[in-house]
């Protein structure tokens, strides 16, 4: 028998940089007691990610963070819209490039990730923010 | 009792920019009466996105225009796919970049986005465009 | 009656480039019977991605790879993850910048893909790998 459930995760960042999510999902689903579905996660922020990526070598989320920071640098002469701060149009930028919502199949009660695959809030602004991800599971 | 309803919108470009379809989406839900569930768009095109971005102040819009053109210039000469003309390639390029596909919940009869979270059809073609998005919702 | 299936495509890749697995995910939801829905694709993988591009001329896929290749070059002295070679930091960049994730409704038994669209596994690295597929259908 299908059915849906919905949750709301707060994310409070401390800055700039990666924050996992992956087991308070995994434990949201557990509590749930699902089994089989499809998980949707969505960030309602405009200057912050989802991402999947490495959750192996911590060097990789720092190398995504020089790279990301290379090709759109804070306090960039390109932007107009500084009023917020040099690191604000690059955040938004980085949120374009990137994603702000990851819809990931659930199956015999884990996620399907791979084995390297971590969920991630990317923050990318200096200051601390509270983010909020709506999640979305259907299924049995 | 879980239920599922499509659509499709198609939205007339005017060249190059951004089209905003929060609205025309949240009246569709509306018209369903769609209280809880999974909104999920896919834009059928190859040289245009969708783009979750700030609704408020447009400048953010222009410097999103900005920064992509200086990444993926007309007419750059890394470019062989030619023969439609100077922006087809950088369109392309545009797309891999941002996406084609969003999925957002739906609680309490509202998309779940955020307060600043507008939904764009992102036309990277300098000609007008009737662009189609395949609208699935799922829910109750 | 809604109903949901799920399957694992396996794609054995040859190095970086372009596979195409439209026919593959088509014949699965034939075999379903599958009418109306929405389907879900999710890699799982960090250095690879899943790419909606255009079918036609093959010479935007190359395009893309010198596109990207520019971007991120192998390689290059920005990274300090390179245990395992040049083209692994890379390779995860450009997964960060594409996505593992698509959701695409299915319409009158087809998926409501435009007319150009393909679906591609893009592999990044240069070895051979046999890349995942997580597969969910929902609908009817």
């Amino acid at each position: 028998m299908l059915r849906q459930e919905m949750h709301e995760f707060v994310v409070n960042t401390r800055g700039r940089g990666f924050y996992e999510i992956t087991e308070p999902v995994a434990a949201w689903l557990r509590g749930l007691h699902a089994r089989n579905g499809l998980l949707t996660l969505h960030l309602r922020h405009t200057s912050a990610s989802l991402l999947i990526q490495e959750n192996a070598d911590p060097e990789v989320r720092r190398d995504l963070e020089r790279f990301f920071s290379r090709l759109a640098p804070d306090g960039d002469a390109l932007f107009q819209h500084t009023a917020e701060g040099e690191d604000d149009m690059p955040a938004h930028i980085r949120t374009a490039l990137t994603t702000v919502n990851v819809s990931i199949p659930v199956a015999d009660s884990c996620l399907a990730l791979g084995t390297w695959q971590g969920i991630y809030v990317w923050e990318h602004r200096h200051d601390p923010h509270g983010r909020r991800v709506a999640a979305h599971f259907i299924g049995e």
